[in-house]
């Protein structure tokens, strides 16, 4: 069995490789894959990316996953298996919704906040140890969800609030969901969603007011231009070849980004 | 079979890989989960606590661990199995020393620097793969540690030195033993020691003269306040919400930081 | 079976992950070992020269490389296999020659670009997670190399150009080809090429036009000075004890670098 297991607590420290020994000891069987543990601090929409963007490449098993500013708090902790049988687990603020929507939806979901399968005592900052991976590894060793915790009606788990592109008749509006160390920065936005808006190789854009192009790849343009791409997960993303577009926009995850059609390119 | 591997490395570079790989080849049955290679360079004192805290979230079996300033000079090498029958490898200058305790404390030792089981030639700079990794593999895949080394009398091996908790009435300096990458402190007391303080949530304190208060959570305090908590391990911790701390004080492990009571919160 | 990892994905975005996750999806029994990702970006000498250091250290198995500043270009992707029935696996730009030399020459060579293995789509940027991991999965699973894809003379396969030491009587220019963490420089040069240098322990030496000294080791050196030394893969390297020489010498993998000999050591 497989678990996947993507954070926000980096490598500098012990934390993952604390959760790898708890699972460990749990689940001996099971084969742990980190997906990332890179995702900036409490930056629950850029994991729900990732794990979204990644799941069609991640074997079936229990994918965990802890991006958890509110830990300790009044936030909800859950196990969700969609329809496709995958198991998720980590805190229900959003972070595994779009993956969830992508297996198929939510068909049963378990609150497991005082679940029989945490360590005691549980501590208020490290849930990702006490309560998240020892879960994940119950149900990686076999457990059924409704052993993990108490019922939760499927639609009553959060959502991940992503605003949808807005797009008027040479403007789009389009939300950053990701930037990685390279500073390219991903839209929430695929190629067809923005064909309306003639977004042909080689079409003039501007994006925040500063030229750019569309381009199939980086080479495509001249070093030092922007340009608006198809990413590896086939959605749009803004880069400067040679350079770092999120620095020179300013873009954070989460920010709205605006490309209006400057001149359309002629087929 | 367990293996598990912290070291001051780093990810950056090969060190770690490398001696995955020397592991996987002597023993390809055992499993290796690093607990962490961000430990600061030459950080002894660091590495030593992660190690002692993390222990019992660890599963039986052997424990690699280092972090090694004296690679090349006099210090020993050396394989400890404790009370437990875990089974400890590292260089022996206080590194391994608290994790033992834990562990039940040192019943055989051996010195490990002419094993059988290193690889020749051992570089003058990286014994993790010459001579660690290959030793802690052998032990790992079923050999006795006698056959390891020569034998080393437990009582002669190398302690760590962290100064304990000095309390007054009012006052009381303890040590800093690690700083995570929030820049939270952790400090070598638990809640018990300091509970003659009067040390109730809600005391006001000083931290090397700076107000602090002594709370649950992060949470419990505004933002830019520091406080003083339990953290994950059951030790108390220095933080700044949505700050840091060690860099606001400037401590780092090793350092003592003084804690004044200011008033005693009622009950 | 091994298969050994190398690129320069970093550890902050989830490539690695989901590389990891394709290859344990198309072979389970497959075990992977993270040689290193934190190559420099685009650094195909450097990385070229880590996979055939380690090369000695890593079991047989299929060694994956991924340095790729041409992905999406015209560079052919290949799978090599050498005399010593080690398999490579990674673009034809140089980074596996060094290693595949190591591994006695390469007996078998397939372009894998239009690989029957490979994930459709393949990304015009992602061709770790498309090509050369899937690629790597099902040879790693048994799969015979004449399947990954079409012949090519191994003959025409790129060599990696890294200028040979040149020596006159007492200046010798070499080739920097990594730098670790800590600033140390490795060079492309072992002991014995410089030894008509004069190069005794004690040696006098400029590099760069900055003093130096040919030491065994660090604590040979004060703090502050320069040494050249014989490093842990048995070439010369350059460093500073207890400072960063890449910085104060403002070299960079690939550079050249002039040692002088000024004063030889007496024996």
């Amino acid at each position: 069995v497989i678990v996947t297991f993507l954070s926000d607590y980096g490598l500098e420290d012990e934390f993952v490789g604390v959760c790898h020994a708890v699972i460990a000891g749990i689940a001996p069987e099971a084969r742990i894959i980190d997906l990332s543990h890179g995702v900036g601090r409490h930056g629950v929409l850029e994991g729900a990316v990732v794990l979204r963007n990644a799941l069609p490449y991640l074997p079936a098993g229990v994918h965990l996953a802890v991006v958890d500013p509110g830990v300790g708090g009044e936030r909800r902790a859950v196990a969700i298996r969609a329809a496709d049988d995958r198991v998720f687990v980590g805190p229900d603020n959003g972070l595994l919704a779009p993956a969830v929507e992508v297996a198929g939806g939510a068909v049963e979901a378990v609150d497991v906040a005082t679940s029989p399968f945490r360590l005691e005592p549980v501590s208020s900052t490290f849930h990702g140890r006490d309560l998240f991976a020892p879960v994940a590894a119950r149900l990686a060793a076999g457990a059924a969800l409704a052993e993990a915790g108490t019922p939760v009606a499927v639609d009553e788990l959060t959502p991940l609030d992503i605003p949808a592109p807005r797009r008027a008749d040479r403007v789009t509006y389009v939300t950053a969901v990701g930037v990685d160390r390279y500073g390219n920065v991903q839209l929430d936005v695929d190629h067809a969603t923005l064909t309306g808006a003639g977004l042909r190789i080689g079409t003039e854009l501007a994006v925040d007011g500063r030229p750019a192009r569309y381009a199939r790849t980086f080479a495509d343009v001249a070093e030092g231009t922007m340009l608006v791409y198809e990413d590896a997960w086939r959605r749009l993303a803004l880069a400067i070849n040679r350079g770092d577009a999120a620095a020179e926009l300013g873009v954070r995850p989460g920010d709205t980004v605006r490309i209006d059609t400057v001149r359309v390119a002629q087929p």
